[in-house]
């Protein structure tokens, strides 16, 4: 059987569309709440980054992925990423951009 | 006021904590289901990537990224840092490790 013709694998496929717009739209719920964060840092003039704060995410997510069965050092990968984009739009915020 | 002492900065945390294990939970869900697809193509002896599929991924995130107010380059990262740890996992599967 060709791939493309594969019930069973369109069957995942969908399921994996599916996450992935939830991840999207939960993405974009964590953005507004970071935001929010940014303006709050710039008002009351806290610094962008937090490196303890960040500290405490990682221990936690670590913990919550072994719970959830998913590889820890991944789930740090992508929180780390997610908090890059996060602090370049707290400086942008900041610097009034 | 301490940055560690505001209620309003410990409220967003809160929610960004909730956030982050819904979406821990969610990529485990992710991956049980591209574990099941990685099983399948090494069964069926389909090629571990499939760069159509990828394609057509990422141009329909790109579009539910900015239905969802998200940068479209950004969201595009994320799933290009999460395919490449699953087809990590497919070649393991389909070397049998």
């Amino acid at each position: 059987m060709a791939e493309t013709n594969d019930p069973q694998l369109q069957e995942f496929r969908d399921s994996i569309d599916n996450i992935d717009a939830a991840l999207i739209y939960l993405l974009s719920e964590r953005f507004k709440v970071t935001k929010k964060v940014g303006e709050l840092k710039a008002e009351r003039d806290y610094p962008a980054a937090d490196r303890e704060r960040e500290a405490e995410q990682i221990a936690r997510l670590r913990d919550l992925a072994k719970a959830a069965n998913l590889d820890p050092d991944f789930s740090e990968k992508i929180l780390e990423f997610i908090i890059a984009e996060v602090i370049r739009d707290h400086e942008k915020i900041k610097s009034g951009g």
